[in-house]
């Protein structure tokens, strides 16, 4: 096994950076460019969990590079498991890169790969792979929900749980075997009431914890808010209003926002992830036609719409026909990409409207919208609308508490274990599916070795999240390659 | 005296960041909050030097915020000279903020200011003032050559240099003082002419000292290149060239560079900052002749002036009449801000002037340009001239050739003490002018008494650079404002 070295500090100037070394050779390495304080106490001499100062120095020159503290700990008892140095040092740009490059040159230590030490802790047994990952949620956690959940999975949250389903499924499989062995008699010994019952638990337990997986990435991404309608309906101001600054371009040419811009905001302790999209219309313009497919697909994965329309429009000669016109166009639009969304209609700019017109096609024009949507398949979608302007302020709030209310997750309890992460979730699928042919296979009474089959690809299902079964090393660079290099 | 907090390590997320507390609770408060692995290894039993690994916990409901590692050092043996718990936590934003708000809520310990770790390290006698001041350069140190002053500053040369001088000085004193015992006689004991030579030794010394000044600068802060010249002539093309990247907005309009922009490179090992400037010509634009005022004063500052040429006007009818009355012009403009500064003028855009013309012309303008030189007051100053082409990249390796030439920088050997500190410049500078006093009433028989009063002017000033004289709270202020937090 090779050492390793990285700034485990976030990048730039600070008081104080720490690069971390890790390997069989941390500690003689390190000694090679460490002139201790007190000169007996070369790092090769201190016991784990120990504090020394001293120099670090090019041992070509003897020249000091800068005055360090350096941390020991012998393996097995660091966060790798193998023998870990840590260099406290100046946190100038300059040290930083100087010790890097004398770890390397002088001291032949290798950079190490983004996550490549949570990922030797995992190799090493310190943790199991769904605990390494959740090292990486914890430090982009940036919200209260997301740190608990990410800390309670690096803690062993979700490996609990796996085992306790494990061990129900090793049970379900040695009565299946039991079977097996006296196959060839063609007894039938098992239970089959039994068996049924203990896989409908494990799978009901399966289908809860995937179900927490939507509460899990709203948790940890913010529940997606797509803001779609026509063009110049005014949804980067509004966008711009909910989040309290100049995050999207606004302008007054149609079609300037071409690009998905996505930021969030906490709404009645809810993270909510807005998507501004590009507005809809018929276009020869390629490059803002890209940005209208994006948008279909982010509607999709959104879980609340909000549907912008031009109020200024409410006022406009037979504006009954083409709102009508309009919100058939939209709808017809949009139709195809939405399904269990919620969808908030805002009247926007009602300050540019007379109240008494407001007052009069407002019903009018919510009666259409209505008739509009009921034309289409999913005619119980909720609807609701709200009118705005975004420019003056006037309804923000109510708007507001609109979406948090539409954002409302299914509440968990503290102990809950919540899926977060995608390959955990898709797991839990590939888990599921396995069941439901195991829970077919004893219903119909298919043949032991066939469930059997079935039964060891749930079990592999669950110990990938762990990363017990055999897991690629494809898997494994896909899984460390997004933590943050020095973690 | 209070217990401080603060991040230490660069702002943002990474692997790890490190939470530093220092005073008198700092052990006892972070136990609050700290609950060890080992349960019987609570901060408080530990000996200094040790690291411990344990949880941090909300006191109030025992909630998990992250596991952490803490490094414990006991007062003296800290950085601040007090006990200093460092705590060493996973690198996300959330844990850092959360961190500091228990320590300040919960702990009741203060938020440290800039600097303030290093200025109770120099309250504390762990350090003197210009080795605090180090502290403060070396982390912003970006190169070989600052980074080696600063920490052989940091180290103490400085205070090594001064307190010979601080030796030399009290010497002296004392010859005066014993005059002085005897001053009611009218006996003139000391030997004139001795005391002479060690004030003339010691100012040469001082002189010598505040020399280096202008090497430090350079150093520390690159040699400063002004870039000058008509407006629209090609200057911040020239610059972005240089830089290699596109640090200044470039524009065919004229008088676009309002602000003045500086950024440095490195050229032959020495650090050069380049400063843009606004163009030279009449205008009425506030904006603009605010631009034209800055560039007067960065001039003065200036030790290399590139004097950048319109070429294609040298291929323009009456070219010789009209590059005169520029060259004169421009001349006039700046002459009053030139003094010391080496010049070098740069014909730019070549590639737009037949070769027949540059070759027929440049030597006609190269004549005025001396001739407008030479009327001016400093007949002697260094020119020369170089044509290029910014856009086309003809002549810049030739240009960054004398550039770096015209920015030779006194050598000083490996151990000679070199100033970079504005604060200890001034300092000698009042010493200097102390001495001179010094020296003069000495030659000229002045009473001892006030050659005594001069010399303790001169002893505070010295004092002054290690903040052994009484120090204000205002310069303190001053200094370690500048620093970052958590150092």
């Amino acid at each position: 096994m090779s050492t390793i070295c990285a700034i485990s500090t976030p990048s730039g100037m600070g008081g104080v950076a720490v690069v971390r070394i890790s390997g069989p050779d941390a500690i003689s390495a390190c000694d090679r460019i460490f002139l201790p304080h007190n000169k007996d106490h070369t790092l090769g001499s201190r016991p784990s969990h120990t504090l020394t100062f001293g120099k670090i120095v090019y041992p070509a020159t003897g020249e000091p590079l800068d005055e360090v503290v350096a941390s020991v700990y012998r393996a097995p008892h660091s966060f790798t498991g193998e023998d870990v140095v840590e260099i406290s040092c100046h946190g100038s740009s300059y040290i930083q890169q100087e010790l890097l490059h004398l770890l390397t040159e002088t001291c032949g230590i290798r950079l190490a790969q983004p996550g490549e030490f949570t990922r030797r802790a995992f190799s090493n047994g310190r943790m199991d792979l769904s605990q390494a990952e959740a090292v990486a949620d914890l430090i982009s956690s940036q919200n209260a929900a997301a740190h608990r959940l990410a800390f309670s999975q690096m803690k062993g949250s979700i490996s609990a749980k796996l085992d306790g389903l494990h061990d129900q499924l090793l049970r379900l499989s040695s009565l299946l075997e039991l079977e097996l062995d006296f196959g060839e008699e063609d007894v039938e010994f098992a239970d089959r009431k039994q068996l049924l019952d203990i896989a409908c638990q494990i799978d009901d337990e399966v289908v809860r914890l995937s179900d927490t997986f939507r509460t899990g990435q709203a948790i940890r991404n913010g529940i997606p808010v797509a803001i779609i309608g026509e063009t110049n309906a005014g949804k980067s101001t509004l966008l711009n209003h909910l989040l309290g600054d100049e995050r999207a371009i606004v302008s007054d040419v149609h079609g300037t926002t071409r690009d998905v811009i996505e930021d969030t905001i906490l709404l009645d302790g809810q993270l909510i992830r807005f998507i501004d999209t590009a507005g809809i219309r018929d276009t020869d313009d390629k490059v803002e036609h890209i940005g209208i497919t994006r948008t279909y697909q982010r509607l999709q994965r959104a879980q609340i719409v909000l549907w912008i329309v031009d109020g200024t429009r409410l006022g406009e000669e037979n504006q009954a026909e083409a709102c009508a016109r309009d919100a058939n166009l939209v709808y017809n639009h949009f139709e195809p990409y939405i399904s269990n969304q919620k969808v908030l209609v805002v009247v926007n700019k009602i300050d540019l409207v007379s109240p008494a017109l407001l007052k009069h096609y407002l019903p009018i024009f919510q009666g259409m919208l209505s008739r509009a949507i009921q034309i289409g398949r999913h005619a119980a979608f909720p609807l609701e609308y709200v009118a705005i302007s975004a420019k003056k302020d006037i309804g923000l709030d109510e708007l507001r508490r609109k979406i948090a209310e539409a954002a409302h997750l299914p509440q968990y309890a503290e102990g809950d274990v919540v899926l977060t992460n995608q390959r955990h979730y898709e797991a839990m699928l590939e888990a599921h599916a396995g069941l439901r042919q195991v829970i077919d296979g004893i219903s119909e009474r298919r043949s032991s070795e066939l469930i059997a089959v079935e039964l060891h690809l749930v079990i592999d299902a669950l110990n990938s999240v762990l990363g017990r079964s055999i897991t690629s090393q494809d898997t494994l660079n896909n899984i460390f390659k997004h933590f943050c290099i020095g973690k």
